[in-house]
């Protein structure tokens, strides 16, 4: 078999089979195929696509490179969920505790947040004394003992997918909805879980620009998932504007808390409560969505969920005693409305950049994260406005910049219509 | 400026500037962007095609990567000539005397054969001492005095597009039509001629299969060499043949002898007298392609071109004695008609593919060529034919073997319709 020829292969349109594909992706991870071949084919795939085989041989390959985890030492059934990464996505810190709370068991591996995205690890670490380097053993013991746990991802999951990425990053390859596709599933599939709930989010601050793209992806990752005996689901959300109030580390923390005592934002707990829903019955505690959506209510109002969070935040060292004390930064900016109507945007992509440029996000991956600033919404879309309203709080450790400014301004526009308030759940897909 | 950056501008279908053009040449040469990232650029390229500015600005920057060989102490205007490359093509043999004879001074620099094509070089070198190796001052001098000189190209002549040819080669980018003209008129230019023509071939046994590639490629290179003040000629002929009888390198020898004394075979003998009218007309010799045409024909009748090819041989060390000795093989195989009636196909790659197997070519860049072996053909497309008539004289220094007669097989068909004879000269474009 040679590389070129898989390459002319791809150009013309024609599909790959799952030999030619384990060729490439062996040949690549034992360094026999040039990078300078590898991403000709991933220029090619960009646009000429993939089928779902092709993807579902392509994740196989990704996913045999490396360590799969073991987790059948895990009674029951095992749920994981991912998200495709969004501005003010908490949803993890929210629906583990919830569903765990409920008897699921989830084991996550996360990563890092990067540009105006935020990531789990960084939420997590925000807590003092939180650990995310788990061993294989005390990742397994604490879902034994208490349902959940969430670890970093180690180096050697899925090497191939860390190869690949790297060299799409500077390849101008990463926008291929089946190269996404197969680096989710790969990663999803080497952790372990027997249902995998993905949150494919779509909108200005998402991956995902359109509805299509979206459809696309989630049809892939359902197929992949299928073909590996796994129990798939993906639910297309908006990502119009941050998800919840609160963007930074610590802020979300704190909404997080706020939500699992039943007084967090809407979109949030409509999130959290229809993927329970899904985790639980496909877990076989729910008898239908219907039940696994009263009992996920239930928990975030019966105070068991918040237990749940507590008990598993201590079981990984963490500890917030005060929450004043938790978020506690130098000064607070309000933005406020310069005129009165309807709030039509605002734009999670600027948020996003905001938060990060005050220090709550990483530009490049050395970049250091001040984890108690952040920016705080009081407002969402549709929400009817009077001008000198606050519609934002900017939590800062330094002082406020134009440049922070003009994020918000471009982030915000209001109107005199009335905005329709739309569902955070789009579709859902299985 | 980032590399990546232009490979996603070219991903999405942008045009890239001067500068940004000029910035991956330059990088790529001084091996300061690396061969994954353009590779991935030339897939886009592939996909997304360049604008003629894009096409003229790579071919500049290759341009000046190098030496551009300068002719300015030839006195008068320099013609040169490139074929993108077929089977039996031995026209720069005929043509390069014929216009030289006519007072044109041909500076041409050629290449050497590869798979089913054959090359200039490969030719010359079959004649016994003939040296391709002048140096600048030799090459010069000999135009100068005799007003033709054929030579091997120099290393130091656009080393860009040697980088890029063999990147090409290895990652399925080689067949894009703005690379391809690129490549081309970056050696044309460089060469130095003022008048360029180009003899692009289509067909079975050309690297253009349709008349709409061959003329885009066309107007892509006659606008470069405008953009760069050269007049320059596109001639888009048929390969649905191989051009005259014979293929193979001694062979092809003989049959330029035969139509430089005014017998050779009528396509080969058109096409000359058509890029010569054109050559002499650009050189201000005739005042009009038809007066071009009429000296060109005269010149191949009044001895004048056949003197000009012995001087040229000569000049450069090569000495034919007797032609009977020249092409002298262990046996000659007849290839017969299996029925009656008329010539429909020959296919031109499966008798350039059957000459390169008997030895006659070369299947990788490192195999030796059998000077004496090759292919004559008796008959063309349009020819009446008995069953058991020969079709074609294979010249060997081996057995036959079925492999050389399944390509032969491959080769003709015969149909009981008669077959329109069409002209070796679809379109000119300038």
């Amino acid at each position: 078999m040679r590389m070129v020829d898989l390459i002319e292969k791809k150009r013309e349109g024609l599909e790959l089979s799952e030999k030619e594909i384990e060729f490439v992706i062996n040949g690549y991870t034992n360094n026999q195929i040039p990078d300078y071949q590898v991403s000709a084919l991933l220029m090619a795939i960009y646009f000429q696509g993939m089928t779902n085989e092709e993807a579902t041989y392509l994740t196989k390959s990704m996913l045999y490179s490396g360590d799969i985890i073991d987790l059948s030492e895990i009674a029951g059934i095992k749920v994981d969920k991912h998200s495709t990464g969004g501005v003010g996505d908490k949803t993890t810190l929210v629906l583990g505790p919830l569903v765990a709370s409920l008897g699921a068991k989830l084991a996550k591996l996360s990563g890092r947040g990067l540009g105006h995205t935020g990531g789990t690890l960084d939420k997590l670490e925000s807590i003092e004394g939180f650990n995310i380097s788990l061993s294989e053993e005390e990742f397994i013991k604490q879902v034994n003992d208490i349902n959940i746990a969430v670890a970093g991802q180690t180096k050697k999951l899925v090497p191939a997918d860390k190869l690949l990425y790297a060299l799409r990053d500077v390849t101008g390859t990463v926008p291929s909805i089946p190269l996404i596709a197969s680096s989710i599933m790969s990663k999803k599939l080497a952790s372990g879980a027997d249902v995998i709930c993905l949150d494919v989010k779509i909108g200005d601050g998402a991956f995902m620009k359109t509805i299509e793209d979206a459809r696309e992806l989630s049809k892939i990752m359902v197929s992949i998932g299928r073909s590996l005996d796994k129990k798939v689901t993906a639910f297309i959300t908006s990502m119009d504007q941050p998800l919840g109030f609160s963007v930074g580390n610590r802020l979300e923390v704190k909404e997080v808390i706020d939500t699992l005592k039943g007084n967090g934002p809407e979109d949030l707990e409509n999130l959290c409560i229809e993927i329970a829903a899904y985790m639980v019955y496909y877990a076989e505690i729910a008898d239908t969505i219907e039940e696994g959506k009263r009992m996920a209510k239930e928990n975030l109002t019966n105070g068991k969920a918040l237990d749940k969070f507590y008990e598993f935040i201590s079981a990984q060292g963490g500890k917030i005693t005060d929450l004043e004390d938790f978020i506690n930064v130098k000064s607070i900016y309000e933005y406020k409305a310069k005129e009165s109507g309807y709030i039509k945007t605002i734009k999670a992509l600027n948020i996003g950049l905001a938060s990060m440029k005050i220090g709550g996000g990483r530009e490049t991956k050395d970049d250091t994260i001040d984890p108690s600033v952040g920016v705080v919404l009081n407002k969402k879309i549709g929400d009817k406005v009077k001008k000198g309203d606050v519609l934002a709080k900017v939590y800062l450790n330094k002082d406020i910049s134009d440049e922070i400014i003009g994020e918000l301004n471009e982030a915000f526009t209001i109107t005199k219509d009335v905005q329709e308030k739309t569902p955070i759940v789009k579709e859902i897909i299985n």
